[in-house]
């Protein structure tokens, strides 16, 4: 990308006005807006009289390690998991996540040879720019994380591939793979395949495919996505996937229910450990949910009025970035039509310094480097946007006031 | 305990007639009854088109790792924990103890040396009889469970410090200090003092106190409990205690609320490994649990609710068995204040043959051997009565049928 220069004293000015507007915005996370949540406001009187399972079963009691047949029915093709493989738990796919971790750390996977708490080294795959949280919960492990480029298409196959085959020590890669966050990215079907079929060093080797946006689309052209639990299995590594969902951008943040899906032997594996942890999920909470999406369907309505709200506020984004920086050759941006978050590659080198000059207009971005292990974007220029909270006003003013950094942060470097 | 002989023929009459009745009951597990679970009906429909939190904040959305401060100002008295340092969490506090120990397994407790993973060797005290899940979750780690007695006043104080002081692998304790399951003993001042102060060669030995019957009154007289963690800091041990609650026998078994509070170095450790791990708890759910107890004198009422459908199946335990086998010295049992079980026992090694017989005759009682870690109760004497889930009638016949049981396995003794 050819960058254009910039006049360094209009720069200047334009920031001094931004600042003295005395803004107080805030685009960083990726949280559903109070609109948003009003959407499912009837959750909030749920389940009412109501408190039998469709098996008869009395929700309010304990009992059920796998959770509501009914919830889990809503959602198996969405996740594309067999409903007697996948289970609905608490209020939080990154706890799953961690969890299947730590599970894996303490006792051995199906294939492996030993827990990772006694491999002498854990490393896994981060596609980026990707997920903070996958990362720092890894971190937190201890685990190494090693970076790959993200294309068009999904993480880079050959590089995946090359790794994974020739280092034991490589026991997982994190992937989000529709709308991945923050760029958008559908995985296709061919780096489906290959992930699903390439040959690991390590016997116990699993994609953590956290598909958090797998009905979150914008628009009505809904990408496909192929199914990777079915592919594992037809390439003879049927315990090799790890899938995720949650409803917390479907109904409630803090208090929708995670979901995990696996082959039958990872399930087996799983229920046996937390069978140690808990006695069940709430089940009042996925009778709640269950009563209140229905189905299939009525998840796809739902989903379609969250679009509503969304979708404006992602037109927004590319309106304002393309009147304030298009065609000037100094960023390029994601346009996703799907999923919560913009990604905007600014010239190397600026990213940290944009952040900061938002920050002191009272503009908070994203930190850079959230979106690379360890906080280190090597090129300082990934800058992820994540436009649902604000109102769509404040999403303009919030990204315009990003481009007036970014014409700065340029100019100042000379 | 004399043990009286017991007429063979009549003992093995009175069982076939009970057989003969084809009986279907269960007695095992400290369930509340459907009756109970309705005292909290209201819980269904909250809360309702309430979803602020007190300070303002929606507790629909992502935030807030230590829980709704109201709901924890409820508990903090209860639990004698100072609301700063008494967290709200997911539906269980089972998972809050196993955690406890995965993150202990996988990270320096405060004044430990190294992860408990890395020690050569993990070991924790069990009173016994005791609960099984504190047993088989330990037991998931790998750690050694090292039994001692119970006594009226709490486990054996004289052992416990004995072993404790001498062996740096004891890293903990279990501990049920009020209406312990099974055996309905509250822990004596003197042995909560003891706990508090006593010398341990573990520097990171953590006293699991699990509170988990705290306001379970069966009666109007209500035991004081010393308060550990306070007792604890006195002795220059801040960190040694780990107290948990929960909200289950209060609420809804599998949609309430776990507690779990302790020192401020603790909590802070604690909350530094599962911010990795959660953005936050189901924040709903604590409000839907703050509107509806509303305060501590809120509990108290709710509590003594749950006493008047409690305390009538108690009194019928006692009867029943007082009819059958007083003063037969053939069994001594428990005739507890407030919790969940009865603790019967019965002559040395016929614990299994009993639950053997009742099951044939179509009782299900607690498998002998549950109280103790890994189902070994040496004595093969202890049996669990659990009489909170069935109707009064029906937990005076499966009573009167463990005592026709209890002679039959007397008698063919021999």
């Amino acid at each position: 990308m050819t960058t254009a220069s910039v006049d360094v004293d209009s720069a200047r000015r334009a920031y001094a006005a931004l600042v003295d507007r005395g803004l107080s915005l805030d685009i960083t996370r990726g949280k559903p807006a109070p609109r948003q949540l009003d959407l499912s406001a009837e959750l909030l009187s749920l389940p009412r009289g109501e408190y039998r399972a469709e098996d008869g079963s009395d929700t309010r009691n304990y009992g059920g390690l796998k959770g509501l047949p009914e919830l889990r029915r809503i959602f198996a093709d969405a996740l594309q998991v067999p409903v007697e493989q996948l289970l609905a738990a608490g209020n939080s796919s990154l706890e799953l996540m961690h969890d299947a971790v730590a599970q894996a750390m303490l006792s051995t996977l199906p294939g492996g040879q030993r827990r990772w708490a006694d491999e002498p080294r854990v490393a896994m795959l981060c596609p980026v720019p990707g997920y903070d949280r996958h990362f720092n919960l890894a971190a937190r492990f201890g685990i190494e994380l090693i970076p790959v480029a993200i294309t068009e298409t999904g993480p880079d196959l050959a590089e995946v591939e090359r790794l994974a085959a020739a280092d034991a020590g490589i026991k997982g890669i994190w992937c989000v793979p529709k709308y991945s966050n923050p760029t958008g990215v559908t995985f296709s079907g061919e780096t489906v395949r290959r992930l699903a079929a390439m040959p690991t060093a390590a016997p116990d080797f699993r994609i953590f495919w956290d598909n958090a946006y797998a009905v979150h689309h914008l628009t009505e052209a809904e990408p496909e996505l192929a199914d990777l639990l079915a592919l594992c299995a037809e390439a003879g590594n049927p315990d090799r996937a790890f899938v995720f969902g949650s409803t917390s951008k479907i109904t409630l943040a803090g208090a929708g229910v995670g979901f995990f899906g696996s082959s039958e032997a990872n399930i087996a594996w799983w229920l046996g450990l937390i069978g140690k942890r808990t006695i069940g999920p709430d089940k009042v909470n996925h009778l709640r949910h269950a009563l209140f999406l229905s189905d299939t369907e009525g998840l796809r309505a739902h989903m379609r009025k969250h679009a509503e709200i969304l979708a404006p506020k992602f037109a927004a984004v590319d309106r304002i970035l393309t009147e304030e920086l298009g065609g000037s050759g100094l960023a390029s941006w994601t346009k996703p039509a799907g999923g919560y978050f913009v990604s905007l590659t600014a010239p190397e080198g600026t990213a940290k310094e944009i952040v900061r000059l938002a920050k002191a207009a009272g503009v908070a971005l994203t930190p850079a480097g959230a979106t690379h292990p360890h906080g280190d974007d090597p090129a300082d220029s990934t800058i992820r946007i994540a436009p649902s909270f604000p109102e769509p006003a404040e999403v303009e003013e919030a990204v315009r006031a990003l481009a007036v950094c970014l014409r700065l942060a340029v100019a100042e470097r000379g």
